[in-house]
């Protein structure tokens, strides 16, 4: 059977997530982002709900993304999602796009050019941002030009760079309705922002989403439930260069920016610049709130929740990956699970989220 | 003039501060705990209101004792505190206890026989706690045979020791009224710990503090405020060994007992051993909390109010003594401006505590 993966974040998930798992064929695994997601925010309900709504949705299998993989810039989110998915044995990644491009043949070109690539993007002047650097090397190598607005489209191309060599193919699907920031919703499709902005309207909801029940009877953490905890952890770390990627200068300017900030907004917008762009400062904030330092990312393959396809599909992996099912007294990713405990404290009608928790089975 | 030193915590102020107050003579100068108190807490309500109680009942002078005096065991405390009240010129050390002995005369004992009472203390097993082993200390140096339920008579034990050698006369006064940790109220004085208790009920304060509309209407902070910042600290820190005075022991079984605790006296008292009385392990918390590390006593005194006659004795002092009376962009005390910080996240009505803060003058 064809094996189809997609990487996620189901934040919350949506008819259009639903419209993406229909295209898929055979058996549909997902490499999802745990409680923290891409943009450096806590997701707005907890991994668990989350892979229980990919699963009535027609997911077979559901992994978890350890936090250095989900909270990480698009390259680095690709390559270390990809990565788990080649060892779960997919065939397809399959992506959503609002620019159906031949993936296919750019990922060649990376891969035949690659070094080439990665050299031009390294000389290019530090005034420039990251994802401005891979908007112009694309620009250069493969004659595309697109702007910084298409957050699916710039993933894709990661997906593009991150299955280069490997033997995955890249089927990408057009987006439908809504663009991924847009709050505007006339049609069958919203966007998962738009949904995260209204989860006060059940009707809304119900409308947009086919996970409605799990998604208002869920307890909700947004960054204001921890920002407290990021103010308190500044005040008392004596040294935020301790932290994952933080450097002297931004250590600086958060210092600065928190004694006149009251949001994670307000934080953001003062600490950031032309070449720290907001996305990677509320990455840096989170890493700082979760006290993430550098580590080695976890040997083995944490999974949320299975259908009975997708349970078959693992116990013919038994043996040849490491697949964690229950977390004990040996962590599978400590700074996962301690980010997880930073995630409860937003919430106290959380339950605990790994600790002798077992994979979701879907129908049971 | 005749100068006397008190050092108090007035957590909250009450009669029996204010009966202790009209004893003295001459100036009164008062070293007090800042926003963390001895037995490991936040203050009830900050340290500048504290000191505003304090001048309106007479005081002449309020100074802040850094953290690292204010949050340690008697010994520290008395001799972090004197050692300060000895550079503002005092003549006398005033203090209320539950047995009026001659501490003059013990102060005198302590004075001559130093070395071989501290090497006796230190020859003790390590399964008796530290206040355990200075009881025996007294008893078999000067006879003194006492329990472990007069914090006071301690206090002023730790005194007499203090102001061995120095030029500074002990005065000590029976404290009136209830013990104290009594509960009970019946005459002119209540406890501290009773007028904590009783925040919510008006005539009880009216009749037990002279400061009742200054502890009605100021923020309150208790411990309950900011469990939730110690779990966050203890759950984020990858090695509490790095605070004050955690060893590797005590690391671990605050670990363990947090995942059981839901409040500071649950995980007090789970952590807590024959050897590391309660005490001692709520300031080990309190420690944690505001990410104390070992560090220098500043070399200032932070001035917190003064009446005319105080700021008289202040401009005798210039030149002789660093003075601190307002904290700019050199901190005076980098570590209590910190637990300043955490102890604000308690109560956002709380204002700022240092920064720009200058000294209360009584009567303007």
């Amino acid at each position: 059977m064809t094996v189809t993966g997609i990487i996620a974040e189901f934040n919350p998930f949506h008819n259009g997530h639903k419209y993406l798992l229909e295209q898929a064929s055979g058996l549909k695994i997902i490499a999802m982002s745990g409680n923290f997601v891409q943009r450096g925010e806590p997701a707005i309900v907890d991994k668990w709900t989350r892979a229980q709504m990919a699963l009535e949705a027609g997911a077979d299998l559901v992994l978890e993304l350890p936090f250095l993989v989900s909270v990480q810039a698009a390259d680095f989110f690709a390559k270390g999602a990809v990565d788990i998915l080649e060892r779960l044995g997919i065939d397809y990644l399959m992506f959503g796009t609002e620019e159906v491009l031949d993936y296919e043949s750019i990922s060649k070109v990376y891969g035949e050019k690659a070094e080439q690539m990665e050299a031009y993007l390294a000389g290019l002047p530090d005034s420039l941002s990251y994802p401005q650097k891979t908007q112009a090397m694309w620009q250069e190598f493969a004659g595309l030009n697109f702007s910084g607005s298409t957050p699916n489209h710039i993933l894709g191309l990661a997906y593009a760079k991150a299955v280069a060599g490997r033997d995955i193919k890249l089927c990408s699907i057009q987006r439908q309705g809504a663009g991924y920031h847009s709050l505007s919703a006339n049609q069958e499709f919203a966007s998962a922002t738009a949904l995260r902005q209204n989860l006060d309207q059940p009707d809304f909801l119900k409308k947009f989403t086919p996970a409605h029940h799990l998604l208002e009877t869920a307890p909700k953490v947004i960054w204001s439930d921890l920002f407290s905890y990021l103010r308190y952890q500044i005040v008392t770390c004596p040294d935020l260069t301790n932290f994952y990627q933080v450097n002297q200068e931004l250590a600086v300017r958060i210092r600065v920016a928190l004694k006149s900030s009251e949001t994670i907004e307000e934080l953001v917008e003062q600490v950031a610049t032309k070449r720290y762009t907001k996305a990677r400062v509320r990455r840096l904030l989170t890493y700082i709130l979760v006290g993430a330092r550098q580590e080695e990312l976890p040997s083995g393959v944490h999974i949320l929740g299975f259908s009975e396809q997708g349970r078959q599909h693992l116990s013919q992996l038994k043996g040849k990956v490491e697949l964690v099912s229950r977390i004990g007294k040996d962590p599978w990713d400590s700074l996962t699970q301690q980010a997880d405990k930073v995630y409860q404290l937003g919430n106290p009608a959380l339950r605990e989220q790994n600790f002798g928790r077992v994979p979701i089975m879907k129908g049971k």
